[in-house]
């Protein structure tokens, strides 16, 4: 009988912020596959431990070594891209005699390395996905403040964005989440200083799991920041437009 | 003993999408809190139906009437205030007696009501949360289309914002959601068009619930749309930076 692949996206991190289908799913799948780098354990791995089955077979599937190429090299997108189309391809084979489960971090549809094989698998087997608390909402649960309120903006960005570019959005969103920070957290914090949102910058590592560390970016220093750390700047609750008209007419 | 106020996130809609932590404390509350619309059994406490213990007592705090009054008129924020300092004071003597449950669809640090009374209640009584998945999660999860790829920037803006607001985000960004359409969605079609980009935007509705309907935004009509239907632009996965520019150097 033909199987599926279900992917299942496991939240920020805490097992017990996994949804209920994702918990279901996991307990009871055959096959496990799961992204990982090599010699590391994995973050999915990781959020599943002792939840799977003991007869469960599973599929590390170990990112091509990075250290001999520059990650943003088009080399390096190159083997990425034949590492998706071989793993794309194992799974639509491994399909073919059940279901395989895949463990996916976060929310799978937000920065998910799973799209890469999502695109890969249309057409060749049938692919469930589902959804998990994202990384960030677990960070931002994390500050114990609310992230937005009324009107507010928020602004998704990746460190990786050029100066200008993070200086812009941050600029003009009233919210702010930074992922990708790592070695691009002194050019992230030089662009908050830009926006004038350094003040009100906080870094959260680990957000919902053991060894969760919040600070204020003010108060750490660079050497501090794993590449996964998230920057947040809450929202201030912007009032509806006609509010603010009307406050501005009896002013 | 002291009880404490326990927020509990909902998630989308799908009760299996809620997390095993928030299943667990609904299922075992004595005391459940929500909100909801006068005469209208409410979206957060429809997500629970059936799992309430029998002996739960449930306190639906209601939304003051809205008809009389412009929903954005300064007099409305007064009513709305002393309803929530109403109610976290009702909150805060029940939690004397023990836990209270407060149902919240989505994730109650993003646009949720229980931020109003959150702020009310610090210093009153031991307040907890537990995030849930985002409405706007879900509804990209209803297109089957990955939300965010690579350098993708998102932003989360309000069918509330002015036109030109809306486009200048609207420009910027790579992938949108945008809420509070319902009345706001005439105005949120013009800034898509005028950002270009009108022709990749879908309206989704219900997302993950019975009646879920996911639709091209060109191909719906204005009289549509409700209120908390989210409107959404899917990222088109963002190159880093520095492939960009390697690109652009070989072309």
């Amino acid at each position: 009988m033909m199987g599926k692949i279900i992917c299942v996206g496991l939240g920020p991190g805490d097992p017990e912020l996994m949804s209920v289908r994702a918990d279901r799913l996991v307990r009871a799948a055959h096959n496990v596959a799961y992204f990982r780098k090599a010699g590391r354990s994995g973050q999915a791995r990781r959020i599943v431990e002792g939840m799977l089955a003991p007869q469960a077979v599973e599929y590390p599937m170990e990112y091509p070594v990075t250290t001999e190429i520059a990650f943003d090299s088009a080399t390096y997108n190159d083997v990425l891209a034949r590492f998706y189309d071989d793993w794309a391809g194992r799974l639509a084979d491994l399909a073919q005699t059940g279901d395989i489960v895949v463990l996916c971090e976060g929310d799978p549809f937000f920065y998910g390395s799973f799209m890469h094989l999502h695109v890969r698998l249309q057409g060749r087997c049938d692919v469930e996905v589902v959804p998990g608390i994202t990384g960030m909402t677990g960070c931002w649960h994390a500050t114990g403040v609310p992230m937005t309120w009324g009107d507010d903006v928020l602004s998704v960005l990746m460190g990786t964005l050029s100066e200008a570019e993070l200086v812009r959005h941050m600029t003009g969103a009233d919210a702010l989440a930074i992922m990708k920070t790592g070695r691009n957290l002194p050019k992230v914090r030089r662009a908050l200083a830009s926006a004038g949102r350094l003040q009100d910058a906080w870094l959260v590592e680990r957000g919902t799991m053991p060894g969760q560390r919040v600070a204020r970016l003010t108060e750490t220093t660079i050497d501090d920041c794993p590449y996964f750390a998230i920057v947040l700047v809450h929202g201030r609750g912007r009032r509806p437009v006609a509010v603010e008209a009307a406050a501005g007419a009896a002013a």
